[in-house]
This record gives structure tokens, C-alpha cells and sequence, in this order.
């Protein structure tokens, strides 16, 4: 019988723990991937690609040789001494003593890891995306959005907010319309959660505060840049408010704590990604009528559909936010009770309207939120003015008939956010694995 | 124009955050559902829950019937001064000066939410499961989830592994089996992810060290007191090990850490659940052929499945854990191959065994793991000699084809995690929604 007591290896060495001159001539055991080769004859440079960036290694001719398939694609353990070294990543190699191949590939890579990947088309790059997310600056989006996420879930566990994991499957879906992926659970028919709305509200009902972060399915028949049919919705719900207004300042918040957090703990990427992120010391927030009525104005664009911004409108107030408002974010609110689902609330002083917003990040909506009906009555009346069956909402409306408080939240579409912080043009190169109309694989 | 700042709202008053005797008679605002209304004609105490307790509030007869409906499931406004009160929960109360009813409820509730709520049957408590969640136990059960689900990102980060958010939707399972979801995507035929393995291996290739911490589908035909049909898995994976024992050493390391976590800041709810967490020094491995014998003899228990390990013998290595190694935790490593998915890596001293294992929390299996195959070759030909197709799967074995580095990880199941720490017989009792062979709401 063995004891597992915790970690006995000692890591790998990388360049981001050299701190300073002092580790010149260690000698340290360095792993990771080959990522280039440069074969020079008497000397080949291998640098190997490590979690947080590239080490070069330097073989003599003799022992590269003699070490086995040294190959692009393969992993590799080293062992040798650190040499400052001004034209290595990172500023330092390290000089081959010992070699250990780990992994040879039994084929070239498809796609240039090592250069410039934006050579290739999206649709390559996601054909082969295990491989080409291998280039540092496709993963570099990733750890930023790792950030954004592990933001969020921080800010909210210190202001109170509890996690909650709510199922994706379920019995009816909770925003409504056609776009509903269907399947049969032992010979029922169910469907996926196009959001955890209905359960965050229950919820709120039990820990007053809570959120969560996961995947919502959307049968979407848009194949757009900006439309995902899986994606990451970072959701939040929170009790005893007063107005929308309060939702909107929690978030700003978030923004804030998780801007500070990228900057503090994703330099690297940051800087790998040539990225600013936006400084964010408050955000407008525009009514609808009023931003439709600016932009239709100023930019001479007039305003078709009469209850919902579209797309082209939405990039032509992310315009107005940055020449007049010096804003990369821009709250839109009181959208029309026609185009927002039943649990809205209403505006009690114009019922056409909601108390309810979007936010817009450089022109495109990446958060949809605002109060919701608590009360029984009033929700079942709305209800029942659409038309809706109560049927497979029995749980969600006893929440309602029990008592609940006022309340609100929103949801953020992980995956818009990340791409439009980062400056990039398709929703899909924020998603590891996107799925679309036209892609289920990998 | 509106600008957003940032949340101006002072908090409401709660006990928790009342330190010493200096706030007595401080006037406060306190919100909260009203939990229990305590009618005494000349005196009303009505105890407000809010998410970290109960507080009491104190109403004259006249202010009481002035203030509206203060009803059960309500939620309630109070403002007034503190009093220090021995025999009210949290040792003060509030002298109600104003109160505002903010929501009234349409009906009364279900169940006892202020009493042993246990009282009612499993059953009884999912079909309401929005109102016996109110129950002060039954909430706190999913902050201590919380907790372990919190502890398992903020261990890793730190560790250096990369979050991930991998697709549900897929061409194809990763386990393999009779028991997964199917759908129509788009005319074309879809799963639900059985798990993340395909793209947590894929993606070792990519950050070394990923994990992920989400929902996954199975759809086991059993309706036992184990398993759910929808669980939430909390996976890592990770590159350049030498044995398995690297991760069954991460997993007993974020034990650790997560224990620690919850004795620090889920010190009220352990205590409401009358928990003591397991302290864990090491945690012991067996061999499963170890184990099973083992058993056998100490426990008269004939073994009948030669390649698994039946409930009933995990629950009696349980019984041995605790009463011959002192340990709640056990580990069993080296499952027949013929039990284990292709993926997993024969022992290479006896390749009719892997280097698998999975942890057995106080009988019960809450951990699978290994080391996996990472040599592409090695790979093909298991998949073949198992008579596996490769549709659906190129992504993956392009993969292995491109080089992967040596790698393994482990699946948990954080509701089977929650009740064997919690010691609920039931694993539906660590689910806020759960998801079983007849239940798909609410």
C-alpha cells in the first residue's frame, strides 16, 4: 500500500520565474513542447513552448543527434545550464547537457504554429483547432478570457453572491421563441436551457444573491459573426433592489475588478496580444428611444425596426460612445415590453417600456439584464396577456406564489465580451471549440 | 444621460457583520424573506432570513398591523436600533422604528421552511424544490458546494493551469457506452458531452495544464441513490507527468486545500450542518486487486465482478479505510483494462490493468482518473483492437498526430463530493435541481 501525501516533483523551470541575474549557470530540468527547430549544423536551436511562453534550448551537433526524434509538434525534457542570452525569448537559453525525448508526432502540423497563423482562414484555423490554438497568440485569448470569467466569479463571492449550478436540461425553456434545441429524456421530451433565468430567480429567493457561469444552448439559424449556437453566459441575479439601476452598477463594478485583474495578472498576454483594455470610470447609459433617435440624426441612418436596435445600429452607438462619450461601454435601457420576455418588469410610469438594458462593448451587445417581476399576480397576468401555458413552469411559478423579492440581474455573453476587448472581428475566435449551424467538430 | 459609477447603495444590515458591542443601539436599515412571524398581541417578532442568517426583528402591536401584510415567504424592509438579545439568533434584535412590505406572497408554503425539514420526504422536498431550499439547512448544503467547487479553481490558478469552457454539443461521446443523450443538430445527429476528455486532453496540448469545471450528460438507465442523469464534473488535466501518482498527489493537495477553504469562510454553515471535515494527512492507495481481495477476506464478501468493484464492495473498503487506515479518503489504483475507456494507458508491466484509479470518499466512488495514452500510434491500435470507429473523432486523434506530451487528470463529481463529506445518503440531496430517470423539473 502506497501513501499519497501531495506534490513531490519539482516543476519544470521557466523563463517567467527567473527573476533575476542571479540563476545565470543554474542548472535546472526544463519541459515542453518543440515548437521550432533551427538547425544550424554545429548548433541547433529547439525553443520548447512552456504554459506562460517559449525557452530555448541549445544542442551541440553530437548530442542533438544522439537524442532521438527531436521534431516540431513533440514534447521534450531538458537538463542543462541557464546562459543570459539577449536574442533568446525571454532573454536567456538554456545550454543542453541532458535529453530526453517525451513524445514524437507521427506528422507535420497542418498549420504554421510557430508564425503568423492569421495567414490561414478562421475556417482552417477551426478545422484544425487543437493545433492551431498551439500558436501563442490564439491561446493568449484564451487566458485572457480566463480572467474575465475568474473576475467575475471573484468580484461576486466578495460581494456576497453564492454559485449556483442549475441543470441544462429541462422541461420548457425559459426565453421563449423558436430558437430551442429539442431531445427526448427517456421518452420525454425535453430541452436545453437557453439560460439559467428561471433558476436564478428561484434562487434568488433562497441565498438572495447569486450567479453562474455556464455553457446555454441557443438553435439559432443566424450563421453571423456575432451569433454562437453553445456559449458561456456569466449570469447573475440579486434580490432586495431598487431599481435597474442597481444591476447596472454591479456590473460596471465587475467590469472594473476584472480589468484591473487582466491588467495585474495577463500582462503577459496583454502585451503578447498588443491589447489596451478600456478604462472604465462610469458608463453611459442611453434610453433606446433616445439613443435610436441620436444615431438615426447624427449619422443619418434611418431607424427601421421599431422595437429592437440592430446590429448596424448597435455599431453606430458604439461610435457615439467613443467621439462623444469617450466610452467603449454604452448601457442602453428601457427596451420595448414587446421585444423582452414575459418576466421583464415594466416600466410603471410607460408600461410599453421595461426596466431593462443591454450593454453595448465597442458597438456590439455583449450583456442583456434589468428588474423582473416579483410579484404573483402581476407575473401570471403577463403571462396570461401573452398567451403562454403555464405548463412545465409549475416550480418556477411557486417560487413567485411563496414570496419573492424584488429583483434583477443579467446575463453576459462570455464569448462576445473577450472578442470585443480584444479587438477581434468573429464572435467564434473567443469560443475553444465554437458551434455554429455548419460545425458540431472538433 | 445617466452615467454609472459604481454601487451607491449602503448594504443592508446583517449580523454577521456586527462585531462587537460598539453597535448597540446603531440604527440600521435590515432587509430580508420573512422566515417566521412570532404573534405575542403586544409584541410581533418576525425573523427576517437574509444569506448568511437570521435576524429578529421586534415590532409593537400598533407599528405591526400598520406596516401591511408581514406574511410567511414575504419580504420585508426594517429600519430601527439594535439591541443585544441573548435568546435571539446571532445573541441581538432589531426595534423595529419604520418597515416597508416589499413583497406579499399569494399563497403559504409547502413545506415547514423554519422547522426540521426533513420531516418531509425527499420527494416532497424536489417537487417544491424552490421552497425547501429556503430551509436553513437545506441552503446551506450548497455553500459548502460552493466552497469545494471554489477551492478546486483557486488551487489550480495557482498551480498554473488554464481555465477552459469546452462544448456540450459534439459529434460524438468521449466514454463511449449506452448512456448518452442524443439530439437533432440542425438536421444533423448530435450528443451531449458524457465528459470533457477529448477536449481536455486536446487542450494539455495547448496550456499544458487545463481544467474545467461544468456540466456533463449521462444517460444511466439506473435510478439509485448514486447517480444522476445531469451531474456537474470538476476536470483537470495535465502535461509532462511521470505517473499517475502526479495526479492522484494534485487531487489529495486540492483536498487539502479545500478543506482548509471551508474551515475558514464556511465556518457557519459546517457548524449549522454539524460537519467536522475529514483531516487529511495522506490518502492511501490500494491496488484493485489489493483492495478486492482484501475485502473479500476481512469481510467474508465473496467477489463476483472480476473487473469492477461492486457499491457494496466500495462501501466495505470504505469500512476499512476508516477503521484500519484512518483515512475517510481511499484510493484505488490499477483497474482491469477491459473496464476502462480506450484512452487510458495499459500498466506496461501487465497490460491486462491501466494507470487509472478512483478516490472512494467514505465508501463511495466521487473521483476517476489516470494517465492517459499520449502516443499516437499506441493510441490507433487500442482503438482498432476495440473495434472503434474514428468518425467523429478526427479532431481529437489530429491531436496526437501533431505530438502530445505525457498527460493525465481526473473527473470529480461535485454533488457525490457534497453529500459524502456532508453524510447524506443521497446524492439527489447534493443537487439544487437534479436531474434523475423521472425528473425533469422543476
Amino acid at each position: 500500500m502506497k501513501q499519497i501525501t501531495g506534490i513531490t516533483k519539482q516543476e519544470s523551470f521557466r523563463l517567467s520565474r527567473m527573476t533575476d541575474r542571479t540563476e545565470e549557470g543554474a542548472f535546472v530540468r526544463a519541459e515542453g513542447a518543440v515548437h521550432r527547430v533551427r538547425n544550424l549544423g554545429e548548433v541547433v536551436f529547439v525553443v520548447l513552448r512552456q504554459r506562460d511562453g517559449l525557452i530555448q534550448t541549445v544542442f551541440d551537433r553530437k548530442r542533438f543527434e544522439e537524442s532521438g526524434e527531436i521534431r516540431e509538434g513533440g514534447a521534450l525534457r531538458t537538463e542543462g545550464r541557464i546562459r543570459r542570452e539577449g536574442r533568446a525569448p525571454g532573454g536567456a537559453e538554456i545550454i543542453v547537457e541532458k535529453a530526453q525525448v517525451l513524445s514524437v508526432p507521427a506528422a507535420s502540423l497542418p498549420l504554421p504554429v510557430d508564425r503568423n497563423i492569421r495567414t490561414a482562414s478562421l475556417e482552417a484555423r477551426l478545422d484544425h483547432r487543437a493545433i492551431s490554438l498551439r500558436n501563442m497568440k490564439e491561446r493568449a485569448v484564451f487566458r485572457i478570457q480566463e480572467g474575465l470569467v475568474r473576475g467575475f466569479r471573484d468580484y461576486l463571492y466578495g460581494q456576497g453572491f453564492t454559485e449556483i449550478h442549475t441543470p441544462k436540461l429541462g422541461a420548457k425553456g425559459a426565453e421563449g421563441g423558436a430558437n430551442i434545441f429539442k431531445l427526448s429524456y427517456f421518452h420525454k421530451p425535453a430541452v436545453l436551457a437557453q439560460s439559467p433565468q428561471f433558476y436564478k430567480q428561484m434562487l434568488v429567493g433562497v441565498f438572495d444573491r447569486v450567479f453562474e457561469t455556464g455553457p446555454v444552448f441557443r438553435a439559432e439559424k443566424h450563421n453571423t459573426r456575432r451569433h454562437l449556437n453553445e456559449y458561456t453566459s456569466l449570469d447573475l441575479e440579486m434580490g432586495y433592489i431598487d431599481s435597474m439601476e442597481e444591476i447596472m452598477e454591479t456590473e460596471t463594478e465587475y467590469l472594473r475588478y476584472a480589468m484591473a485583474l487582466l491588467n495585474r495578472e495577463y500582462e503577459r498576454e496583454l502585451k503578447l496580444l498588443n491589447c489596451e483594455l478600456p478604462r472604465i470610470a462610469s458608463i453611459p447609459a442611453l434610453r433606446f428611444d433616445e439613443a435610436k433617435k441620436l444615431v438615426a440624426e447624427l449619422y443619418g441612418r434611418p431607424a427601421r425596426a421599431p422595437y429592437d436596435l440592430e446590429p448596424e445600429e448597435e455599431e453606430l452607438i458604439g461610435r457615439y460612445g467613443r467621439e462623444h462619450l469617450n466610452s467603449d461601454f454604452v448601457f442602453i435601457t428601457h427596451y420595448p415590453s414587446k421585444k423582452r420576455p414575459f418576466y421583464a418588469m415594466d416600466d410603471p410610469e410607460d408600461s410599453r417600456f421595461t426596466l431593462s438594458f443591454d450593454l453595448l462593448c465597442r458597438g456590439v451587445e455583449v450583456t442583456t439584464g434589468g428588474q423582473r417581476i416579483h410579484d404573483y399576480g402581476m407575473l401570471r397576468k403577463k403571462m396570461e396577456a401573452r398567451g403562454m401555458s403555464e405548463e412545465g413552469m409549475e416550480g418556477y411559478l411557486e417560487a413567485f406564489r411563496c414570496g419573492m423579492p424584488p429583483h434583477g440581474g443579467l446575463g453576459i455573453g462570455l464569448e462576445r465580451l473577450t472578442v470585443q476587448l480584444l479587438g477581434e472581428d468573429n464572435v467564434r475566435e473567443g469560443s475553444l471549440f465554437p458551434r455554429d449551424m455548419g460545425r458540431l467538430t472538433p
